[in-house]
């Protein structure tokens, strides 16, 4: 951290932990912190199984701490390591806690997936560390707890996906009341161009080549079925506090441009970047500040065209159902979250067609009975129930 | 404008002198402020030779004072008036420099072509009034001694040009040493799809002829030469005081990105908007607000694509005249101004072929003795010679 003290700029480092280090936003995070031994101490690492390149990351970058998922993968990972590291292992939802609240930590990076990020990102919250977010899940589910904790502990919540990376980018503070309409572009995925009747029998390997990104298998099908950009819309609505009335989004094939803010008088504000993770994970280790780096550049006169069409939710009709959580609020947004999660699996894992994923999702969804003001709790109570349900719900439709 | 006082916020009245409120940049912004009377009085308007629409507008507007070219015209004015209005009359450079500086104004909006500006403007700045300004020459041929006044008077200058009023809106101070590229998109005009040879035999109503904006006639006829964008980034270099190098042209025949600025981290922001004048016109006017208004907006679903091509500086050299006039600098950039100035002229009423403009102001520019640091005396005295100069050459390749 570059901090100006009597008119001298001198650099503190900044402690990391990072949870979910072995993922793709994990690993891409090391391959920005590497890069700059200057700015930032690995202080913390978290992976749930893959032990094996945890144990080379603790090698390479020397972090006081590591967490996996349970006594017996903290066992293996200690004896892999074979006391020769001096690294502090621990497991499971107090392992990440603690790597999320130890007062060296200046800053956690949440990206792991599903709902085990909620705990650890709440107490970092309590304990004013600066977030950094990658997670989706936690803010679908529980935007409105966590965003309320963040406000009262004072802590801004800076998103590494790349068109939230975009929104907060575009976002002038002092015109947020002239924020008319906040767009977030979607490449469309690889089926855009299907017609309604080819999406019954595509395959999984087609769904999770993605034109543009690589990504993990979760979130590759998510843009497959849209349902990624629905629930982005839902993150974008508590991150920045923006009305759902306002928040659309474009297709964008390209996906150079990442989102747009149309202003009250006229103008719109864009954020375009390549498609390189690393640079939404650098902008967020850095906020405030920008700071120079070798990423990729976009050439637009070599990329030649941006192109653009209106979202077709007829043939994608999980943006819909992301809108319609939405609008009702309690613990609708968690069940369409779990849901989603289970029929996804059930799609990569057991043989549920890739049409009755959404089908799923939307069946569980007309089966809640909703419950307003949910606290964590309920929320994560209701994320449990959820999952059995849509267990049962997708072996019925095998 | 808005002032928040103790918490409340009331409206405080702008009292605005418009230099050339007969023009294109002048009717638009009354246009955009008869829509706004709870911000905006009009105190004076300027006017070169259009008696008529002046009259119009002073009946409209009620301004206190007006101005025209000559005493001649100013007793002409008075008695089509006929006493019935309460409006001073003055004319000349006189009348100009008086309605910038009087007490009473606030914000002057420099919307004259030409180096009739220079006085007013810099008058202007002196006496510490808001600057909008839509005159390219004075920037162009005596940038870094504007900018220094405004820089002395503690007197920020709003750019009305769409390109400039976008780059403006894509700067964000706080990261200004961070940036890398500043890229201004040009249309290319009615001819980048011509062939070189076919440009010898353009006719003055095909260059007149600009696919997106209706213009006055020089800056049309700028655009199809591209010498307009090369003045621009003359103008970029000095409004925002951004080295030479990092100023790049890109092709963008849609025209709805106005201005790109590549950050050192990876990122890109970029300012879109309709082709509609009057949105820079009511930034400016509003700045540092944003304001609702009901201008157009863009619809990119709707546009469907935005296309870029790189700059063809070898068919459209004026834009390769203009990085060397600011290579020089000193008077050059002023010699480049004029000489273009009465070629455009020489070509709109005397029969100078299209293409002979820029190799006009090309032999016009190697034939002048640089003078570097150049004054305000300097500068004038050289944009006359230049004027004189040049009318010679064009007789000689008519």
């Amino acid at each position: 951290m570059i901090v100006s003290n009597n008119g001298e700029n001198f650099v503190m480092k900044k402690n990391i932990s990072i949870l979910g280090s072995t993922g793709s936003i994990g690993t891409q995070t090391l391959q920005v912190i590497q890069n700059e031994p200057e700015n930032f101490d690995v202080f913390a690492l978290s992976a749930w199984k893959n032990l094996e390149l945890l144990k080379e990351q603790i090698i390479k970058f020397r972090p006081k701490y590591a967490v996996v998922k349970d006594d017996k993968l903290a066992k293996e990972l200690i004896s892999k390591l074979n006391h020769k590291i001096n690294c502090h292992i621990l497991y499971g939802e107090y392992g990440l806690t603690k790597i999320s609240t130890l007062p060296n930590v200046d800053m956690v990076v949440v990206a792991i997936t599903g709902m085990e990020a909620l705990k650890p990102t709440m107490e970092a919250i309590s304990a004013k560390k600066q977030i950094c977010l990658a997670n989706k899940e936690i803010i679908v589910s529980a935007g409105e707890i966590i965003m309320q904790k963040a406000q009262e502990n004072e802590i801004r919540i800076v998103p590494i996906d790349s068109e939230h990376s975009g929104i907060f980018q575009c976002l002038e503070p002092e015109h947020f009341e002239n924020i008319e309409k906040v767009i977030i572009t979607a490449s469309g995925g690889p089926f855009y161009h299907l017609k309604e009747s080819a999406l019954e029998n595509v395959s999984i390997e087609e769904a999770l080549n993605h034109p543009n990104w690589q990504m993990g298998k979760k979130v590759s099908i998510d843009s497959a079925t849209l349902m990624n950009k629905g629930l982005e819309v839902i993150e974008a609505h508590w991150l920045f506090n923006i009305s759902l009335l306002k928040i659309e989004i474009l297709i964008h094939p390209q996906s150079y441009i990442h989102a747009l803010i149309q202003y009250d008088d006229g103008s719109m504000i864009a954020q375009l970047s390549d498609h390189d993770m690393r640079i939404p994970i650098h902008y967020a280790l850095h906020y405030p500040l920008r700071l120079k780096n070798t990423l990729p550049r976009i050439n637009l006169a070599k990329i030649g065209q941006l192109t653009f069409k209106r979202i077709d939710t007829k043939r994608f009709p999980s943006v819909e159902l992301c809108y319609e959580a939405m609008r009702q609020g309690g613990t609708l947004p968690a069940v369409l979250n779990a849901a989603n999660e289970v029929a996804v699996n059930a799609f990569l894992n057991q043989g549920l067609k890739f049409k009755d994923i959404i089908k799923v999702v939307s069946q569980v969804m007309e089966k809640h009975q909703n419950k307003l003001n949910p606290g964590i709790h309920d929320i994560l109570s209701q994320d449990r129930e959820t999952r059995k349900l849509t267990e049962k719900i997708c072996k019925e439709n095998i």
